[in-house]
């Protein structure tokens, strides 16, 4: 007879997940990146040299570097946050991650437990308010402008917070290409956000996940290049740059976070083969790889708002970003993307609905493309099939292709 | 001014972990194996195949295996469980976790909740005890003999909690090379606890993150193996065998269990560049490989068992387990071995003392020693020194060595 568990799962415990079937034939969601630009040859030798010089010390937990992950990897980290966006930092106050989701959670459990409240952009990662929900906790949304999150709308939340006593534990910032829009916050916002926080006693929780993948290769400096009282913990992966599935993301604090954070991280180290092959191969190649990749990524951003703008014609509003791997498209008052992403999933066409990317009330009609795994075929295919869906289901676009229908 | 991140804790949080100061002289602490068993140049040859075949995939989260891993790692593991243990499981039924650290802590957070109730082996992983204690969990322990757990205090217990009204949420089990006793529990007694188990609707969480170090290279069927209902939820890792700092572990378990780990599991995979290592290392070498290190562990066991005859003479009493990577030593009464921890670390002598490794009110003169990472001459060398800290502090051994104190 099969054991029923039923009885002994506490309430919030999720549904089993459906089994995996593989990727979507047009697969716009996930934050996968080009096969092809994985740098298979230099990972291959640069791994390689690593084992063939340091193999042994798998041998042990955290191999000679203890529980903050591999030191080389950690210090090319704190040099890519000095050269890249101006923290001045070093490996003692990096953490190495299972990507910087796992930096997420330990963030999260650091701070955060049920009914507490948190600051976030309004249109947001999915995930991020996925992992929020499951908390309990009350998030508070301030909207975007074309520039990113509105400061004056940040202040007004914080004076409406202050003003019923509720001090939030963290504002969430995705501000150096924003998920899912892409902006990068101008420089004078991010001293406002920091001014506005440093009054109200609110840390920033700073996720520089996509940030390295900017078309001009220049971002202004981190929230925490700026800040000197260590109230911005910043997160970051390399999930982004040479791969996702390598797991390797970092946390850089100061170390009354940063060493509670190292106390509570219960798996006694990330993957360290991982982060022996990034420690070899980063130094050399990261900088021109990341700049290659930049390129590669415009050009199939391009390709996407081509067959967006034939497909969708004028039906669609968007905003070419700055970088990253996804187009926020805003299709037309009435066709509703949690439906639309239902049909169009069960045809193979995968997006996100904009009611999971964003608290905002007006966010029906939005959804979210990724782009840089599918190859350029597959993107204008996926285009044009979606276009012919969203025709079938809601009657636009009204003109796809030279097709009228 | 520094940012005071205090007030914004919840109760339960660590305080910062001490900075990492390097491996002690003499260490007889952490699950680290022999530098020189570590495979190099098998990984090497085999990281580099696996990467030049299917590199380009790490583009995607989860390669191309989707959230459970790497799919050929997890058919090894699969035909692993069933060659060395029984279990008749396959791909599907299995999740690879950041070793098997991750694996605890996903059952952890699936089934239990403050105030709920667990049954333990009395002396334990401390580790184990650190995870539960954090949860606000109760422990009830059930004393060891010289085969193992004892069925008939286990029935005890379970009998007690019954009549309390407390179903227990598991029996956390490490009966296949215990830990620390390095106890392999008989066939009679493994049948005879999922029958207690079955009647009192238990499920049991076992743990065989040891059991592949037998000298023998032979153990009993897993309980998995033994039940047929799903009520045992099994994890393993490659940390003992193949290297701990690779972070390769597995949870097999039926699918209302596992998809709800899977669900649960917030970290988007595990590193895959060990996971793709191990899939194209271990079909032709893990079985050559483990029964070498098995034979040079017995070894290491053997001269650490020779100097603590030499330096401790008859003042001790052990059991030479039939496998593991650790020795439980029981000290004269009266030596505490807190204390004793606590001055032989300050001159680099690490070892567990017995409170922190058991629930027991005897463990006060017991320590675990973990044998196999340091070199013969370095664990001659650490017991010498052992034996004369603990004589200045205790007064025993009497002799040490061939010199009369």
């Amino acid at each position: 007879m099969t054991f029923d568990f039923t009885p002994l799962l506490p309430a919030h415990v999720p549904d089993p997940a459906p089994r995996w079937t593989g990727f979507p034939e047009y697969n716009f969601v996930g934050g996968h990146i080009d096969d092809a630009t994985v740098p298979v040859d230099d990972l291959r030798a640069a791994v390689d040299r690593a084992l063939a010089r340091e193999g042994a010390d798998l041998a042990t937990y955290g191999l000679q570097s203890g529980p903050q992950g591999y030191r080389p990897c950690r210090e090319f980290v704190a040099r890519k946050l000095k050269t890249y966006c101006g923290i001045e930092t070093s490996a003692d106050d990096i953490l190495l991650t299972s990507g910087s989701l796992q930096g997420m959670d330990l963030v999260n459990r650091l701070l955060l437990q049920e009914g507490d409240t948190v600051i976030v952009e309004e249109s947001n990662y999915g995930g991020a308010f996925t992992k929020l929900r499951a908390l309990g906790v009350n998030m508070v949304a301030v909207p975007l402008d074309e520039h990113g999150m509105r400061m004056d709308a940040l202040a007004a939340a914080l004076d409406d917070l202050a003003a019923r006593g509720i001090r939030p534990k963290y504002i969430y910032a995705i501000i150096t290409v924003h998920n899912p829009t892409g902006t990068i916050l101008p420089l004078d916002r991010r001293q406002r956000m920091l001014e506005l926080a440093r009054q109200h006693g609110v840390p920033i929780f700073e996720d520089e996940c996509y940030s390295d993948i900017v078309w001009s290769n220049e971002r202004p400096p981190a929230l925490r290049a700026l800040d000197d009282s260590g109230m911005v913990i910043h997160i970051g992966t390399f999930s982004k740059t040479v791969g996702p599935a390598l797991r390797v993301g970092y946390i850089n604090a100061d170390w009354p976070v940063l060493g509670r954070l190292v106390a509570m991280k219960s798996d006694a180290g990330s993957g360290a083969l991982e982060q022996m092959m990034l420690a070899e191969y980063c130094p050399d190649h990261f900088d021109a790889h990341v700049r290659r990749c930049n390129g590669m990524l415009e050009g199939k951003l391009d390709t996407l708002i081509e067959a967006l703008d034939e497909h969708f014609g004028t039906s669609i509003e968007y905003r070419k970003p700055p970088g990253g791997i996804f187009l926020w498209v805003k299709l037309p008052e009435g066709v509703g993307t949690a439906r639309l992403a239902a049909v169009a999933g069960a045809q193979g066409v995968a997006v996100n609905p904009g009611p999971e990317w964003s608290l905002g009330a007006d966010a029906d009609n939005w959804i979210r493309l990724c782009f840089a795994n599918p190859p350029l075929e597959t993107l204008r295919a996926g285009v044009a099939k979606l276009a012919t869906i969203c025709h079938e289901e809601f009657g636009v676009p009204e003109i796809s292709g030279n097709v009228k229908r």
